[in-house]
This record gives structure tokens, sequence and C-alpha cells, in this order.
């Protein structure tokens, strides 16, 4: 057998089980891009011929990290509210005076395709150098359809800029735009930008917000009819700050995934087991909110809903451009292990994505991997600061 | 006047006042690495000539940050303890079993000085990409004669391998070494290490750890007794995990800073007031241990206690190479402002270290400054991630 490249002499977590699925003398083997082989270094076929070989001396070798949740592609800076916050303001003051998420769609509307790509870029290369290689990216910070359609499509120019696999989700539903009727909204939501992103192929998934200051579960219900009429698989911002039986809403339409979830009920983590919908957990607004609930992690270890931990990368709540940090937060705020996090920042990253193709090291999946410089897995999350990463590989390079 | 270098239109927080001394129009001129300018550019000396000139196009500068509590020389890792404790063992549990502390030291003592320089260059390597200029260094996981002072070398080599300060400090008292007996090995630190410390200027000062798990105040009094009659000045952890009156002990002994405090009270911190005590203030200890009781902000505002933040970077209670993600979490988890975390990692860290030479934009200080790319200086601070760092000057370089 004829391969492009042959990495031997690693140490693998492959991700094909809980246990991380580790072979202690591994090799990965990549051909068009894919993977040809992942295994034993023993039972590699006789006869293989690479084109390059890479001794990796012991080195751990993962899938490529996936940010299955961020909210990457915005303009404008929102340090004066951090600092506002901290001298004694209210967000409820600040939002009263056009902060919040109505400042980050006035700078968001104000620039072009060039502005918001070139604003995300060093976001994404934070990513990108901790081991990262796909990453989902929404909209919602546009409002109207232009600007909506100006946000995806600088979610897929960072994809051709990078070595990067970028997973687009349309959020039209995150926010009421300031000064819109509520159904006139909704009605352009789902009568026209839903069916033009969906003809056009702009985005993976329909993702809506469902809380008591967003969209109320009936108007949610109607975005992902229109979602589903349009061949687009949803996902939910979840009882985030309060339980409004969003992890159900989420499952009755088999969400791919149902994301924060603070207040979810057992009853809706049940729900989401018999859906296949994925708990993505995103502990850095949870700790920028300085929130007190957790999301309840025994409910979902118990109905065997499979975890994510993702950045929620964005202005206002989760300005963290780190996926390892987000998994430490999961860790240290909710109890989760660290198989846990690692599953969760690949096989059930991707899983959230609905994706078949990455996040586990096996044949016929993308060849995307992260080789480490740690002695141990736990290396990859226990430390905060730059990651231990020596290579990342994207599709086979 | 001839420079040797100016940086013009640049916007200044000289840390020179509780408002950050802000000039917005601002320029900064060094010659032989001190200061000899800094302020409005309209009062720039008439006739002043610069070997070279930056124009910094309206970016801030901040002086060089300063991190006044570490513990970054070490060897080892223990991100397996980490992991088991996430799995349910206690911190008792890995003590008894050789873990914690001791495995630090059983790992630094194996280790040689090459060894431990070439450990601890990515993690300072990690603070100086944020803009950081001093570190200081604290000793305590070789808790024998021998290899203390290698510690002390390692980091004081680690100032000859980058441009930075490094202040070392000796932590002989940070735990019993394990097999010691407790008075003898008090004796070794008292009567042996801490007059070959001042002797061959090893150190800037004195550390303990007083607490309930480590030296009581009588023995923290008799070390810092001795560092007294050597001309060295103290320091101290204090009050982490108990209420011990290790505040009011530290301002007994005139200590240059008390660190960690959540615990302390009232009257602490008045002593600490009066006798000219920085506090410095370490979040990520308490967000790894999951601690809840939060230092008493509002007390040291109120006395007038300077505030510093710090990494205390380690390798058990605090695997954090970032400051800025200690500020922010200061900020997050205890309140702490804005302005008062940048005069923390600046002004008063460098009071926490006893030195009037850095901390501040003011002629005759080391002009060390960090140049952002940052539209407010509330950015500095607010996104989590890789530091919007444009450059890092360390004494007019
Ligand atoms: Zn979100
Ligand atoms: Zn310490």
């Amino acid at each position: 057998m004829k391969v492009d490249r042959l990495w031997r002499d690693a140490r693998l977590a492959t991700m094909t089980a809980p246990d991380l699925g580790i072979e202690e003398r591994g090799a990965v083997a990549a051909r068009d891009g894919r993977i040809v082989f992942a295994g034993p270094e023993a039972e590699l076929p006789a006869g293989i011929v690479a084109e390059e070989t890479v001794s990796c001396a012991g080195r751990w070798i993962t899938p490529g990290l996936v940010d299955c949740h961020t909210h990457l592609v915005f303009a404008g800076d929102r340090s004066d509210e951090f600092e506002r916050r901290l001298a004694g303001e209210s967000y409820a003051d600040i939002a009263r005076g056009g902060g919040g998420i109505a400042a980050s769609v006035r700078a968001t509307r104000a620039a072009s395709e060039d502005d918001l790509v070139a604003a995300a870029l060093p976001r994404l290369d934070a990513l990108l150098a901790e081991g990262v290689t796909t990453v989902e990216i929404k909209s919602g910070y546009g409002l109207d359809t232009g600007t909506e359609l100006r946000q995806l499509a600088a979610a897929r120019r960072l994809g051709a800029e990078r070595a990067v696999t970028i997973a687009p989700t349309y959020l039209g539903a995150h926010a009421l735009p300031p000064g819109t009727d509520r159904a006139d909204y909704l009605r352009r939501v789902i009568a026209e930008m839903i069916p033009r992103v969906a003809r056009e192929g702009l985005a993976d998934a329909v993702d809506a917000f469902h809380e008591t200051i967003a969209f109320t579960a009936d108007e949610t219900a109607a975005v992902f009819e229109a979602a589903s009429r349009h061949g687009l698989r949803v996902k939910l911002h979840a009882d985030q700050l309060n339980d409004n039986d969003g992890a159900a809403l989420a499952a009755r339409f088999q969400a791919l995934s149902a994301d924060h979830l603070e207040y979810t009920n057992e009853a809706g983590a049940a729900a989401m087991a018999r859906a296949g919908t994925t708990a993505v957990i995103l502990p850095g607004a949870f700790y920028v909110l300085k929130e007190t609930r957790k999301p309840p992690i025994e409910a979902f270890r118990r109905h065997g809903v499979p975890m994510a931990v993702a950045t929620d990368l964005n202005p206002g709540t989760s300005p963290i451009a780190s996926l390892r940090l987000c998994a430490h937060m999961a860790c240290t705020f909710f109890g989760m292990t660290v198989p846990e996090v690692l599953l969760g920042m690949t096989r059930h990253a991707a899983t959230a994505l609905g994706r078949t193709d990455i996040g586990v090291l096996e044949p016929g999946r993308w060849c995307d991997l992260a080789i480490w410089e740690v002695a141990r897995p736990a290396e990859i999350v226990a430390r905060i600061g730059p990651a231990p990463l020596r290579a990342r590989v994207w599709r086979g390079e």
C-alpha cells in the first residue's frame, strides 16, 4: 500500500472508546488527506510505502481538536462593558445604554467582509495554536439578511485563509434586532433568511437562542420547523439562565446539540439521550457571568448523553480564545474528568456538528491530528498557558 | 538632550496615579536603559535628539508587567494529580501516596541546574509574550541546601537567557522535607541557608509558608528574625486556607508583601496598611483549589493597602502561565476593578518586590515597556487568549 505520510513511534489517543482508545506504540497513515491506518505499529500492513515518514519519538497524537460552538466572526470590542460591570454598573443598565449584543450588532453591520475576516483571524489563530482543526462559527450579530450572510461568508473565507475546517451555523434567532417588530423579524428569518441559507449552502445547521430574554419555545419551534423544511439540522442555546425545558425542545427536533444547559432538568437529559442530542458544555460564559448553577453532568452521564466542551468564543459573555482553558474550567467548575473533556474536544464535538468525518483516529476520516509535547494526555488540559503542541496536521498535511 | 530611543505618538498609562496616570498624546525617551522622559509629547524637552524614534500610531504604552509571585523553577509534572482529583481522589490521599509538593521536591532534587533552566524557559517565555519584564521566582522545591541554591542559581540564569529582570526569593520554609526532623530542618534554614543566601547575594528576600499544614507563627517569626539579622526583607504566604493572623505577622516584620490572604481579618488589613505591606492577590490557586473564601478586597481598599496580582505559577495549585488571566480572575472572582489590576501588575507589583526602579513610567526608572495593540487599557485584561501585545521593551531595548 502506498501512502502520502506515515507517523510512527507515536502514542495514540484514538478516541474510539471512553478510555480514549490508547495505543502505546502506534502509527497513523494518510492518503489523499484521509486516515488509511491508525493503530498499533505492529499491525501496519506489510509492504506499506510512505512518501514521507515522521518519527514521533513516543509523542502523543490525538485527533485535531474541534471547537463546536463559537461566535468568532464579529466586529468591535466590548471591554468597556467588562470595566463598567466591575465598576458596579448592571448588565441591564449597560443594555439600556445600547451596550451588550446591540453593540456587537452595530459594529458588525458597519464592517465589510474583509473587516470581519481581518478581525477574526487572530482569534482563529489562537485556537489553531492549540491544535484545533475544526471550528464551528455562528452568525447572529447581523440580524438582517445582508449582514447575516456577510458573517457566514466571512466564516467560509476563514477556511480558505487557514488550514482548518469551518462549520458555519446560521443563528438569525440570536436576538431581536433593536427597533424591529418581533413577528416581522421572525417572519424574515423563516421566510427569507433560512430558505436563502439552505439554497446557497451557506450553513450546515440552524441555531436559536431560547431564553426568557430571547425567543420563546413557540418561536424557536417555528424557526426549527423552517430549518427542517429546508433540510437543515438544528442546534439550540438552551436552559442557560433558566429552566425553560429547552433540552426537551431541542430533543423534539432531533437537534445535533443543545448548548449551555446549566438549568436543564432530568427529563430534558433523558430526552436528549433518546434523541441522540449532544450536550455542549460552555464553562467560559458560566465563568464570565459569575453563574452558580451548574449543568447536570451527573444526569448526562447516567442517561448516556455525549458531552462536548467548547469556547462559546464571543465578544461579551465568553471572550476566551482557548479551548484548552474551557476544558480546564469544565473540569474545575463542573467536575468533568480528563477523559470526558478530551472526548469532548474531539469525538463528541464532532458529533455535536453532525460530522462523522473528523474527531476520531480511524480509517476513512480526515487525517486531522494534534501531536503533543506531553508525557500523558492529562497534560494537554492540566496546564494553563501556551499549548504543549508539537505539530498540527490538517487533512494529512 | 541626546537619547537612545524615543517612542512618540503613544497613549501612556504611566501608573503614576490611581487613575493610571493617562497621557492621551505622550512620549517616552530612554537613555542607557533608563527613562529620561515620560509625559505629554508637547512637553518633550526642546532640542531632544534620538538615535532611534518609534512612532506608536496612538498605541497604548504601559510599564512592562511584573509577576511578583511565582514558583517558576521546578522539575516534573503533576498533571496526574489533576486527573486523580477529578476522578475522585482527595488531596490527602494523593499526599499520602507521595504526591503533592513532595513529588515536586523529588523531581527538583533529581534535576541539574541545566535541567531546571530548560524546564523553566517555556513557562518564562509564556509570561514574556504577555509583556512581562520582571519575574519574581521562589526556591522551595529543594528543601536542602544544595537544591535550594541550585533553584536560585537557575532563576538567576533565566535572567541571563532572556531580556527580563529576575527577582529571586529564598523559600526554604515552604514545607517540611519528607523524613526530616522539624526543629532540625528549621535550624538548617536559619543557621545555614539564610546566612549563605545573604552572603552570596542569591536572593532579594526571604519568604515562608505560614499555615496549619506548613509552619507555625513562632517558626515563621524565627525565620524572619534570621532574615532581618542578615539584612534580607521578608514576604509571607499568609491566611490562604485559614485565618492564622498571618497578615498581622507579616506586618510585624514590615514584610514587603503578604500573599494569598483569603482569610485575612480586618485587623490584619489595618496592620498591613500601617506597615506598608503590599497585598498580593493570587486568584489562580483560589480557582484550582476550588476555594470559596475570597480575600477582603474591600478592607484593603478601606485601609489603603496596595494590591498586586500575580500568577503563583507552580506545578500543583496554580499551573497558570498567564498573568493577564490571573488579573481577569481577580476581577471576576474578587471584584477588583480594571485600574486596580493594571496597577496590580505594574506599580504595586514592583512595591511587593521592594523595587522603586520599575513598575511606573517616570524618569530614573528602568525603561521597561509593554506596547499594546488595544484601543483602551481595559482590553489588556478583558480578553482571554494571546496577549494583544505589539512590542515589549526591556531596559530601553
Ligand atoms: Zn453561544
Ligand atoms: Zn506561592
